[in-house]
C-alpha cells in the first residue's frame, strides 16, 4: 500500500509558512508501515488541484490532503476531492448546528460562508474537528482512499490521531515500533563504532543519528502486531542501554531537561542556575516544563564580572587572574548560586558562545560547566569548535543538565543498588 | 514564467527532516516575481524521479531541484536531470582537483565515489559549492531550465544566492519588494480596520498578518526595476508608520529584542530583568543577540516568593496580600532588579503561563509586566485568554520589551523633537 501527501495552500507556495504537516504525516505513516511515495504542495487553484489529485490517485492507493477546508471561496479541497472520487457534497444538519453553536458560544455571529463547512461527501465518512470548525472526511471507493484534513497543525494533528489512524490501519501491512536511546557526552562516530554489530541487524534495524550536542540510536522493528514488534525491539534496546551506560540519559523521553526535572522531583531536590554565556537559556529550558516550580526557585544571569562577584560571590582576583571563562569561575558560580538559592544542586555556566571571540585569546566554543552539591563541585570543559551562538548555548545547557543528572544518579540511585 | 520545486530525498518522505529548502526557495522566487506552481518531494528512486522531472518540465518553464548530488549510489539527481534534458555527464578536471584538495586540506583520503561529484552535464553551467564538495548545475535547453542545488541548506542557500539568482533573473517578469511594518499592543482586526482603505490598494498591496503577540502590515509593490518598485512602496510604508505611531516597533527588523538592544546601545543604557513566569526566556531572547553584554548585566529568575523577597526585595506582606501574580509584585520586581543590577531600566514579569492555573483563582494567561526607570514605574496587565505556555511566555517578553522601547522613546527621542 502506497500513499501520497498533498498539501493545499498558496501560502505554502509563496514561502510564507513552513510545511510542517508533511513531515508530521510522513513520520506517522512510516510508523504504521505505510510508504509515502510523494509529498506535493499545490495552490488554491481549481484545475491544478484536480490534476494533482487525479495523478496522485493513479499512482497511489491512499491520498491524504491537508488544507483548503475553510469557509471561503478559495477553500476548494472539499469540492475537488468529491469531483475526482465521483461523489457529491450534501448538507450535514448536525455539523451545521455544531458550527452555529461554536459561534454563538463565542458570542460571534456565523456568516453565510461558514455553512460551506457543513457540506460533506455523500459517500464519505466525516472526521470530527475538536479544535476548529472545519470537519475533515474520508472517501473510500474503487480501492482508493482519500482522507482530507484541515490545514492548521493544531487541528490537523488531533484529527489524524483521533480519526484517520483508525481508517488507515487496514492499509497498514505491518506494525512498526521505534525506540530512541538518547545519549549525551559521546560523539556520533564513537557511538556508531561501539554499536557496529547492532547496526547490521535487520529486524530490528539500528540507526545512528546526531543532533545538537547529543546523539541517539534508533531501534525500529516490525511485526504482525504491535506487541510482536515490541518483543523484537526490546532486547536490543536493553542491550544498547547496558552497553552505553552513563551516556544514556533517556529512552524515548523528549529531552534532557524533561528527564532532569522528573529526576529532581523523584528525589525531592532543588536546582539553582548561574548563567553567563547561556544568558537565561538554561533557566528557560527548565521552566519550559509545566510544574518546574517544584524543583527550581532561583536563576541568576550574571552577564558581567561585577554581577558575578557581587551577586554570586565569585572572587574578584579569580575573575582577574583566570578570566570570566575559566574553571575557577564556573565552580564559584555553581557554589554561589547553590548558596544564594538554598538549593541542593548549583550549576555554573560560563563560555564564549560566539560568533565573535571576546578580548581574550580563548576560542569561540570554549565553555566551562560546573555542578555543585553539598559534598563536591565538578567541572566539565567543553570545546565545540563551532562559532554558532545558538548551538553553543544549547549544548552548554544540555551538558550542564546531563552533569546534574549523572551526579544525582551516582548519589541517590547507584548507592541503592549496592 | 512558472517554476516548480522538486526536493529529492527519501529522508524527507520518512519524516526525518523538515523540508525547509522548499520554503526558502519559494520565498526567494516570489520576491523575484517567479510564480511557484508546485512543490514536490520524491525519494531517491530512479523511475519516480524521472517521471517527476518529465511531468514538471511539461507543466513549467523552470524546475529547481534540491538534494541527490552527493557521492553515493543513491544520489541520482545528476543522472536523471541529464536524462530528461537529453544531455550527458562529462568529467570536469577542475572540479576533480578541487574535491581532491578539499579532502587533502582536511587530512582525509578521497574515496573513489567522490569522483562522481566531478561529473557535470555537457550542456550545462556548473554552480560552484563554496560550502561543500557537491557542485550544482543549470541546464537550459529547448526553452526549459533545470537548476540542481545540493540538499544541505547551508550549501544550498549560498549557492542559490551566489549563482542561481543570476541565471533566474532573465525569467523574472517584474521586480517585487516587500516591507513589513511590525506592531505590538494592537490586535490584528483593529489594525486591519484602521488600514481598511490601504488594504484595497493594488500596487502596492497591503496585507495584514498576525503572529504570537504582534501583528504586521506587509506592503508589497512591483515595478520594472527594484528602485521603481521601492518608489511605489515607500509612501505607503510611511503612511502606515505615521498612522499607527507608537504601536509600530520596527519596519523589517527581525524582532522586538533586536530593536530594543539597538535602542539601548544607541543611548548607552542598561537593562536588568526580573522574571517569574517567563523563567529566563526574556533574558535568553536579549542574549540571543551577539553583543548584548553592552546593554545587559543582570537577570534574576525568581521562581518562588522567597527569592522574590530575599533577592529582589519584594515585600512579604504584598506577596501575601496581592499574590505573586499582581501589579504590586511586578512593580517591586522591576524596581528591585533595577537597583540590584545598577541598571537604567528594570523589568518585572509575573504571570500564570499555564497550561494549568495556580492555586489562586487567577486565570491562565494573566500577567503583569512592569518597567521602571529612575523617575517612574509603569505596569501593563495582559490577558491572553490562552492556556498555551509557550505563547504566554513569549508574549510577556515581547510586551515587556516593547514597554521599555516606548519608555525610552518618550524620554530620549520625543523630547528631542520638541
Amino acid at each position: 500500500m502506497v500513499c501520497e501527501i498533498v498539501c493545499v495552500g498558496t501560502e505554502i507556495l509563496l514561502g510564507d509558512i513552513v510545511n510542517t504537516n508533511a513531515v508530521y504525516l510522513s513520520k506517522k505513516l512510516a510508523e504504521m508501515g505505510i510508504s509515502v511515495l510523494r509529498q506535493s504542495v499545490v495552490g488554491d487553484n481549481n484545475s491544478r488541484l484536480t490534476e494533482m489529485l487525479m495523478q496522485a490517485l493513479e499512482r497511489s492507493d491512499i491520498v491524504i490532503t491537508t488544507g483548503g477546508l475553510g469557509p471561503t471561496a478559495d477553500d476548494i479541497t472539499r469540492d475537488k476531492c468529491c469531483e475526482v472520487m465521483q461523489t457529491e457534497l450534501v448538507l450535514d444538519e448536525d455539523i451545521k448546528n455544531e458550527i452555529e453553536n461554536y459561534f454563538s458560544s463565542k458570542g460571534l455571529k456565523m456568516s453565510e460562508s461558514n455553512i460551506r463547512q457543513a457540506y460533506v461527501p455523500k459517500d464519505g465518512v466525516v472526521l470530527k474537528n475538536n479544535n476548529g470548525t472545519a470537519p475533515g472526511f474520508a472517501i473510500e471507493k474503487n480501492s482508493k482512499c482519500i482522507i482530507a484534513l484541515p490545514g492548521p497543525p493544531r487541528e490537523m494533528k488531533p484529527m489524524f490521531e483521533e480519526s484517520a489512524v483508525e481508517i488507515l490501519k487496514k492499509y497498514s501491512t505491518a506494525c512498526f515500533v521505534s525506540h530512541n536511546v538518547k545519549m549525551i557526552g559521546i560523539g556520533e562516530s564513537l557511538m556508531a563504532e561501539n554499536a557496529a554489530d547492532l547496526l547490521e541487524g535487520e529486524n530490528p534495524t539500528v540507526a545512528p543519528y546526531a543532533k545538537d550536542g547529543e546523539c541517539l540510536l534508533r531501534i525500529t522493528s516490525s511485526g504482525e502486531t504491535k506487541e510482536d514488534a515490541e518483543k523484537k525491539a526490546l532486547p536490543v534496546v536493553d542491550e544498547v542501554v547496558n552497553r552505553f551506560k552513563e551516556f544514556v540519559y533517556a529512552v524515548d523521553e523528549e529531552n534532557i531537561e524533561t528527564v532532569l526535572v522528573k529526576l529532581l522531583k523523584k528525589h525531592g531536590l532543588k536546582i539553582a542556575l548561574a548563567e553567563s554565556c547561556t544568558g537565561g537559556y538554561a533557566a528557560k529550558r527548565i521552566t519550559d516544563i509545566s510544574g518546574a516550580s517544584e524543583v527550581f526557585d532561583c536563576g541568576i544571569v550574571s552577564y558581567s564580572n561585577e554581577i558575578k562577584n557581587r551577586v554570586l560571590g565569585v572572587r574578584k582576583e579569580d575573575l582577574e587572574t583566570y578570566g570570566a571563562v575559566s574553571e575557577e569561575v564556573a565552580r564559584q558560580m555553581a557554589e554561589g548560586v547553590r548558596t544564594l538559592g538554598k538549593a541542593d544542586y548549583g550549576v555554573g555556566i560560563t563560555g564564549i558562545a560566539g560568533p565573535l571571540s571576546d578580548a581574550t585569546e580563548k576560542p569561540v566554543g570554549l565553555s566551562f560547566v560546573a555542578v555543585s552539591d553539598e559534598f563536591s563541585t565538578e567541572c566539565i570543559k567543553i570545546m565545540t569548535g563551532r562559532k554558532d551562538r545558538d548551538y553553543n548555548r544549547y549544548v552548554n545547557g544540555s551538558r550542564a543538565f546531563d552533569a546534574v543528572r549523572r551526579k544525582i544518579i551516582r548519589r541517590y540511585e547507584e548507592q541503592e543498588e549496592l
